[in-house]
């Protein structure tokens, strides 16, 4: 039996869905399907990228391993007879649409410009037994629809089943192409592994792009070949063995890399002290310490910047680069003599300089193929016309976002405001119609003045998943009704829906070593339906 | 040269002194001193119970294996040439004071009255390489100094040294007995290795009380033989195993559990319904869901609680036992006919039967030789006279604890409103010297509702390490000047000692396993002069 899900039947699923971010169509069934023992996955198109082999090696460890209960009272123990009948499930098969272009890697999908990347997919799993099918257009599509292939299924005493058959999705796809994580690893020391486990979290959300807050004021943890003294001086020494690592390849994300300037860069001081301004400044130039930041009318700390954003960014495949701009503090470039002096014989106000040093900054940025990306300060807080590739981060407020369209600029929303579980939030707010092709998504932002390894996951997750869903799934819910409305709605079986995916996603990560934390009392996990916040 | 820590010398010694609670009395010196390869622990009497044979292994161990750098921007690299010529400690003496009783199990002296424990010890480290001497009045004054004594050394590549030496402790001794923490383990589940975990981090803050609020209405998971269906069907299935661990020893620490009653005891129902109230409630009753809460009123709901309260409390070495009586719903009461009817039947108000109640469960913990604590409803907001035996905790705020005190109630400070980083927190704020007496101590809280293993260690450390010194060390700081003054106000020294040791403190707890989390970036953990919040 086929159904469409609406809002009579959410009570009946919410148990069972534990999809996230929910596809933006859906049909499912409520029919037992076990996976065969023998079960395999199945290709019919020849040689394979090497990195898309190496996924689907993941998602089947992952139906293996995760040996995740169904979250209800009973812990699936009603299914136990049901099961003995159930079909079973021998394979899944992964196709290439037709008309697809020839397959490349996912590493090499993700690096093609936001708007051309390709994420749909298409997924039928029948509950008659015969074998599923994943159908794309590129490895990366194929690799989201893994990835929900993999959210289907529950163990009970060794037998991995689920409850949804059949099951389709037909052509999901992202609302937004920009889906991001921040990770600030400057303020405090992270180890490769918890960016690793970051990064697969992230993919299990259908999380796109990773933005790697690599240095800051406190410390410089990038090595560079060029300019190892950076690191070599501005680093702790838990860091010593990450630097090496550092350009090993993130697969499968895209990852975009910041080296925040001309402001939070005091770690430069340690080993180039000559383009540092205010590194002793007092007064009204604290912003956080260490003071300091790049004597930005300076001609050789200009170079000097120059060749280091051109020593990171060539080395990245990524076409974006973020070059920071937030929170540029004037009163230290006041009262640095050297600065002053140099804007002096220069001729130029300090917004002349700034304007002259992003332009600088952003033009060798694009002499290399990189799209420059900035925090919302360069295009509200200063007098600078950007070029109208650039991205801006509208960090702030969420209020904020209207008045960076309407200067014309891309935006990637990452507002404070709205950094906790912001799942009512609205990517279109204030934002007219013919403006709408300046949102590229939304991301989640972790500054880490006050954590590290020991709080990155209980910090980030689910809260994450939130966005991810918000920028996947977009407004729509998939039976047509509104995602915002429904849930600030007084509707409760939406609520409950919504709850209940949560705190099953919730547990799925923590099956798979994340230490997403609790959102509910355990009670409540089993029972969201009684435990809404109205 | 021996000299006392006073203002100016502050200065000198904020990178080096790693002591948590500050002992009441301290002297230190700035000779390295290192730990000869040989080192052991020594007894200067006979016969040492096994727990404290087994505390001393352990000290020994940590100090093994602790292998922390000091907090400083060159890790120690400047002690490097001093070492070298440094004298070796060989050993610890560990001696019984004259005149000290019979020495017995730790786990035995934490269950004597608050006020008849002996923690008291006296540490003398020399710097001239002869033996280093710990002298107390009891096993419990020997674990506090071995405590203390571990606090003092660092590693430089595989040299195990302090900074301090000479450095002596002279009668250090808690200003309050009861210096606690709370773990609620009903709202969500924690194994075991969770709760172990916690009172070793405990320990190492010289903490002496775990107030386990084991049951609530969301699950009961404590296992109790005369009444196993409690747990049989209000327990998560995770929680199966832990069952059978909930007597097994928790040792060197005095152990609290509370059965929350009245209220907060939905989770009988799922056993016994017959004895709750309200289970299926609406409207006002919705206080967290599950709802539920005894029936007062019935004389056989009564007689069951008393057998209840007895097979827990009678199994436990402690003196005290916390009978909850908090956030008691009275519309409950309202809805329940058998409650209406009940009180009728016998022409009692619902106060008069909260009354009747809290004497007949409170006296029979008496006949079995506990003490009763609640929370401060039971005295503040009930018309209950409690006997003077009787002590409550101060949770809702702290301005209550004037009121408490005013009607003659022993009180334990847990105030929400200094939860967090409470250190600046005067346990005798509105308190009469004729009521100092009262005021027992205080502990940290932490509710699970969006809590679990996933961010247990990273909410309570090094957090809870702050109410930990609030309550040893009290208002006066070793070189005499007031802990709260000294904090509040514009003493940069005095803030940036206690900034680095509890940095200090961190990396100690983390070296030992325990995810406590960064309060500052490393830069300023290793500077805390640079950081400090005006």
């Amino acid at each position: 039996m086929f159904f469409r899900i609406s809002i009579p039947l959410i009570l009946l699923l919410y148990h069972v869905s534990a999809l996230w971010p929910i596809p933006r169509s859906l049909e499912t069934g409520t029919t037992l399907l076990k996976l065969a023992d023998g079960f395999d996955f199945k290709l019919n198109f020849d040689s394979p990228p090497e990195d898309l082999t190496n996924a689907i090696a993941r998602a089947k460890d992952l139906l293996m391993t995760d040996n995740l209960q169904i979250l209800v009272p009973d812990h699936g123990e009603s299914n136990r007879g049901g099961l003995e009948d159930a079909k079973s499930l021998s394979g899944l098969t992964l196709a290439l649409a037709d008309n697809a272009p020839a397959i490349r890697p996912i590493a090499t999908e993700v690096t093609d410009d936001l708007h051309a990347r390709d994420e749909s997919y298409t997924l039928i799993v029948p509950d008659n037994g015969s074998d599923a099918m994943l159908r794309a257009n590129s490895s990366l599509g194929l690799f989201r629809g893994l990835t929900t292939f993999g959210q289907l299924w529950y163990d009970l005493d060794g037998t991995t089943y689920t409850t949804m058959a059949p099951f389709t999705v037909s052509n999901d796809s992202p609302a937004y192409p920009y889906r991001g994580l921040h990770l600030d690893t400057s303020r405090n020391f992270f180890p490769v592994s918890d960016i690793k486990g970051t990064l697969d979290g992230m993919s299990w959300v259908k999380m796109s792009t990773f933005h790697w807050h690599v240095t800051d004021s406190q410390s410089w943890p990038l090595g560079i070949a060029e300019f190892l003294e950076l690191a070599e001086k501005a680093r702790t020494r838990q860091e010593k063995r990450s630097v090496q690592t550092t350009y090993k390849k993130l697969l499968l994300t895209q990852l975009r890399e910041e080296i925040d300037n001309p402001g939070h860069t005091a770690s430069i001081a340690f080993s180039h002290p000559e383009h540092v301004a205010c590194f002793e400044g007092t007064g009204d130039v604290v912003l956080e310490p260490p003071l300091g930041q790049l004597r930005l009318a300076s001609e050789a700390t200009l170079n000097f910047t120059l060749d280091v954003l051109t020593a990171v960014a060539s080395k990245l495949p990524s076409k974006f680069f973020h070059t920071g701009g937030d929170e540029l503090n004037q009163p230290c470039y006041n009262q640095d003599q050297q600065t002053q002096d140099e804007l002096e014989r220069s001729g130029r106000s300090l917004e002349d300089a700034i304007g002259d040093w992003v332009d600088a900054t952003h033009d060798r940025l694009r002499s290399i193929g990189k799209t420059p990306i900035v925090w919302e300060e360069m295009v509200l807080e200063h007098n600078i016309t950007l070029k109208n590739d650039t991205v801006a981060l509208v960090w702030i407020s969420s209020d904020h976002a209207a008045s960076v369209a309407a200067k014309n600029v891309r935006i990637v929303h990452a507002p404070l405001d709205h950094f906790y579980l912001a799942y009512t939030f609205n990517p279109l707010a204030n934002i007219s119609s013919s403006q709408e092709y300046l949102i590229l998504g939304g991301q989640q932002l972790l500054w880490t003045e006050q954590s590290g390894p020991e709080n990155l996951d209980p910090i980030m997750w689910p809260r994450a998943a939130s966005s991810a869903e918000v920028f996947w799934t977009g407004p729509t819910l998939p039976d047509g009704s509104e995602r915002v409305a429904a849930i600030a709605g007084r509707n409760k079986m939406a609520k409950t829906e919504v709850l209940g995916r949560i705190h099953d996603l919730r547990a799925r990560l923590a099956a798979r070593g994340i230490r997403a934390i609790n959102i509910q009392p355990k009670y409540c996990q089993l029972r969201p339906e009684r435990c809404l916040n109205e």
